[in-house]
Formats: C-alpha cells, structure tokens, sequence
C-alpha cells in the first residue's frame, strides 16, 4: 500500500528496499574521478561484439548479471524487470536483456529513465503484484553520437555546453531485504521552455528537475535542510547552476545539498567532456556505483535523486520543436532492516 | 494490494475500473468494418497540422481529451498517465501530451504497450500511489512506414504477409468507478523465434502472445471456456492462424473465443491491407471503440486482452538480427458497482 500525497507524489508504505545494486562502465568513465567506484569497467568499447548496439546490449546485460550475482539469486527470482535506452526502439534494452526471459516492462524516459524505472518498479513491489523488482538502463557514446548528432568519424565539433554520453550501466534489484529503502517519489511533468538548442541539453533539462524537485518538497512539508543530499542526473555544469538559480528563485535553495551524476563522472580539467557526463547510463552508474555505497556505508541516510530526461528527437527538432524535458525523483533512506 | 501469482502473473484485489475510454482513428479505419465504433473519424491525415509526426501527436491528445470529457473530468483529475508510441523517442507521446502537465509515465512496448499502459496504471491505482491513470497510445501509417519501411513516396510493392500500419489513438482512465474491472495481468517475456522478415511481423509476435496466454491460463487455473473472449493486438491472419496452432500444440485451444483486433480493424477484400492492421493504435482503438463497449452492453463480460508487440529497429534488423517479441495481457471483466 503506498499513500497518496498529491498529484503523482506518493510515500511507499511496504517495506521496499535496493537488495543489490551493480554498474558497469566504459574506460573512460573508468579514468574519471570516480573510476574505482564500478563495479566493472570495460575498456573494449565493443564489448567482444560485433556492433556499438550489440555493446550497449552487452553492458545492460552484465549490469543485471553482477546484480543478480551479488545478492544470491537466480535470474528466475526476479518477477519483472523494467528498462528503456535511449537508442531507437530501446534496443539496448529489448536485445540486452532477451536470453533472461525475466517478465519484461519497456519504459522510455531518456536520461530520467533510470529513475522513472525505480520508481515504477518500486510501486510494483508495493503493489504486491511481484515480490522482486529490477530496474536497469544503459547509454554508449558511440550509439548516442551517431544517432541524434553526426558520425563519429566526421569528427564534429563540440560546442562548450555539450555534454559527453557515458558509456554505462546501471542496474538495482528491488525487494524487502536491504539497507537502503525506498520510501517514496514523484512521478515528473513534461516541462518545455522553449530551448532548442540539442548541444545545450542542461538548459532544457533544468526546469523539468526544479519543478520536480519543488513538486516534492512541496507535497512533503520537507525542506533542503531534511535531506543529505539532492542529486540530480546529468544536467552538466550549465545545467546545475541553472537548476539551482530557479529553484532559488522559488525561495527554495539546495546549493549545500545539490551534486549532478553529470558533473561528478568526468574530470572536465583533464577529460574534454565540456559540460560533463549524459546518457540513461551516467545517473544510473553513479547512483550504483557511488551514492548508493555511501548510504550503506552510512555516510549519508536520506537522499532525493532525481534524473532527468531530454524527450525530443533528431526528426523533431529538424521540424523545428522545442526539447520538452522531465524529472522523476526518487526519495532513498538508509534503514537498517531488523 | 494486489495478489502475487506467479513470475509476472498477478490479480488486482482493489477495485480498478475503467471509468472511461475514447479511441479516435484515420479515414482508413473509419471506413473499415468497425468504423461506426469509434468516437472520431479524422478525415485529414496531418489532423490540421504541419508534419505526421505532429498529427500523430494530435491524435494522442485528442484521445485523451475526449476520454477527460466523457467522465466530466479535468486534466488535473489524472494523477498519472502512461503512453508511449513507435516514433524514434515516442515523441508522438512526449509532444502531444506535452501541454496537458499530467505527471507522464514514458513506456515503450511497441503494438503492445496498451495492454502494458494499462497493466501498469492499474497496479499504480492497486498500490494506492494514485487515484486515477490514465493510459494511451497511437500509431499513423505515414509516420511508421517512412521510418520503418521505406519513404511513401517510392511507392514500394507490400509483400503478402506485410500489414497496414493503423491511424489511430485509443485511452483509458482508471479509476475506483466504472463497469468493467481490470482484475488481473500477465507481464510478458521477451520471445524470439529467429523471424528476420519485418514484413511478417504476425509470425514474430505469434509465439510471444501463445506463451503469455499459456502462461496467464496456467498461474490462474482457467481454460479458454472461461472465457467470452481472448482478443489478441494486431497478429493479423497470419500470426492468428499461428497463435492458434502454437497453443493447440500445448492442448489449450482458444479457436472458440479468439479474436484479433488487426484483422477486424480493415476489410481485407476491399481495403487492400494484405494480412490486416498493426500499430499501437490498432489494438487501443479497437478495444476501446469495439470491445469495451461491448463489455458495457453486457454482450460479454469476462474477456483476456493480450496486445503484442515487436521490439526490433531498422538499425537491429540492418545489423543482423532477428526479431524479439513480447505481449502483456489484461484480465478485464463486466462487475457492475455498486
């Protein structure tokens, strides 16, 4: 039973908790400042396969695996797995995850898509319809550039607001056993302000994160002050001050709080990434692979992380769109399980 | 609460009702056999605006808007809503439901995803998260053939077993009021069969759609006979003579109550649709302008709703692969509210 607090705001009532959680990622993402976290980094950008969209595949693939191997379980112990990308028809996802023959749910919320999939899965466990819930998602440099910007071998410049698509996977495992618990969300609204400017992402994308953000602490009665952190999923430099700055407006101020996966992956001194890390794989991989090890180990024990997602297309916005962005957020508290 | 089953199998306990639905098609299917069902027949394939793409958009939000107003309902009354579409990045969702600031599930099932729209609104309804869904989809034959196949304009020959992809949107709104019940689902698996042929996609959805129906039958003890009906999305007459015999083979025999929603949409004699219709928006318009309203006429009242869905890409396809498949089952019933 999960409670009702507003419009797509709800408190998770069921104990439902991160069992396991893993993060694969590429080699560059390996050499940033948070390499050591991964649970694996794969320095073949192919992943031993024939093709960039074999390898995202891949990577979703061992991201399940490891998680599926570090809690114990067979891949038959998971009712229902939920996951998207950001390639066309999700088939990073589709292909990645075929041969587990796990109950399948495709979801699509560009970069937010990792957080939309917790939180989905979150409600699904709630629900009581399954007993373990998977949410995993994955992003690959060279399937990302050619598809919504130009082949790689063009070698397009890169303007200084952009921002570099991680290769990378995130994956959890959710069910009533763990220390990290679940304890409510906020299912995101599209926002669209017009920008539409593709290699000025964090722009778009800010907006969608500070009306969530504010959705949240709003239908909650909580402040910045309640929380450890507020962590949001890739908006990049640009796109961090800027989520801060209208939420300030909004009396609401998070500079102590905030991080952004985005900011955290690369060293931009030394990694020409610009604006910093994107891609479904970067908020994933970070919240695996760094937050969600620090909440165990008791670092921190209250965190709002909320990823956001760019939903527009290359067609659309040669049609002339703007880019409509969103945030999901999901709200995670350590407590210890007796 | 809902009621763990099995692996993906579950039974609603709350009460889950369909309070209202809309389905909004192309001139195409309004001059189909089922033509008379449907609340709108849009003559203009652009819906008034400049691309298909953006029509296609339209006609989400038409969909969505009549289903609003025929339960005296605002926006502001749906908690959440799910859709997604075929285009690259489901921006027919993301742009036509952009200005409606529902809190927005992106899903992504290709020609399944309204049965999984609707199996997941209704365990976020189950959980109590929210109080009212809604779920929605669409497909427009100009925006799926150019993408998929090849550009209108080269006129190319269409092979036997190929079939038309629908113009159409369909909706539905959850909610504790209504007269026909969800009242339990089946997630499906992802199913590959080594099919590469995209132009018979039936006979690559056939065994997706035979396993969840087997899956559904077995967890729930039932047999076809319980049934008024098990509709399938959009198999076609080759997939549905498919379907039929896979399940013969495991003794379950659905010839009785099967019935296809991609056969019934077009008439193949006159319309030229070789082996039917396909589309998201086949299977939605279908069960929401013909199958629901049958179910509120009490003509019949117990029916399994099994949409499928093929998960490939031209890009997957282009680099080898076969076609993975999935369907997603609702269990509706006619149950009068007190």
């Amino acid at each position: 039973m999960a409670k009702y607090i507003s419009q797509g705001v709800f408190a998770l009532e069921r104990p439902v908790y991160i069992e396991s959680r893993s993060s694969v990622v590429g080699r560059k993402e390996g050499e940033g400042p948070l390499g050591k976290c991964f649970d694996m980094v794969v320095e073949d950008s192919h992943f031993g396969r024939q093709t960039w969209e074999q390898a995202e595949s891949q990577f979703q693939l061992e991201a399940v695996s490891i998680a599926v191997r570090k809690a114990g379980l067979m891949k038959e112990d998971i009712d229902v797995i939920l996951s998207g990308d950001l390639i066309n028809q999700c088939i990073g996802s589709t292909y990645g995850l075929r041969e587990l023959e796990i109950p399948f749910l495709g979801i699509y919320g560009a970069c937010s898509t990792f957080a939309e999939g917790m939180l989905t899965a979150a409600l699904l466990n709630d629900s009581g319809a399954v007993k373990r819930s998977a949410a995993v998602t994955s992003s690959h440099f060279s399937t990302a550039e050619r598809q919504f910007r130009t082949p790689l071998s063009y070698g397009g410049q890169r303007t200084p607001t952009s921002q570099w698509t991680c290769t990378a996977s995130g994956a959890v495992i959710l069910s009533d056993k763990g220390d990290v618990r679940i304890v409510g969300g906020c299912v995101g609204k599209i926002t669209d302000m017009g920008i539409t400017d593709i290699t000025n992402m964090g722009s778009a994308m800010a907006p969608a994160a500070a009306g969530t953000i504010q959705r949240y602490l709003t239908a909650t009665g909580t402040t910045p002050e309640d929380y450890d952190l507020i962590v949001t999923g890739d908006l990049g430099i640009v796109g961090s001050k800027l989520v801060k700055a209208l939420l300030t407006e909004q009396n609401i101020d998070i500079h102590a709080q905030h991080r952004d996966c985005g900011k955290m992956i690369f060293d931009n001194e030394t990694q020409d990434t610009h604006c910093g890390g994107s891609g479904c794989g970067c908020s994933a991989s970070v919240l695996c692979g760094h937050f969600l090890p620090m909440m165990e180990r008791g670092e921190i024990s209250n965190m709002l992380f909320a990823a956001t997602g760019a939903l527009m297309s290359p067609m659309s916005l040669q049609q002339g769109e703007s880019i409509p962005s969103i945030a999901h957020l999901v709200h995670l508290r350590k407590e210890q399980k007796c």
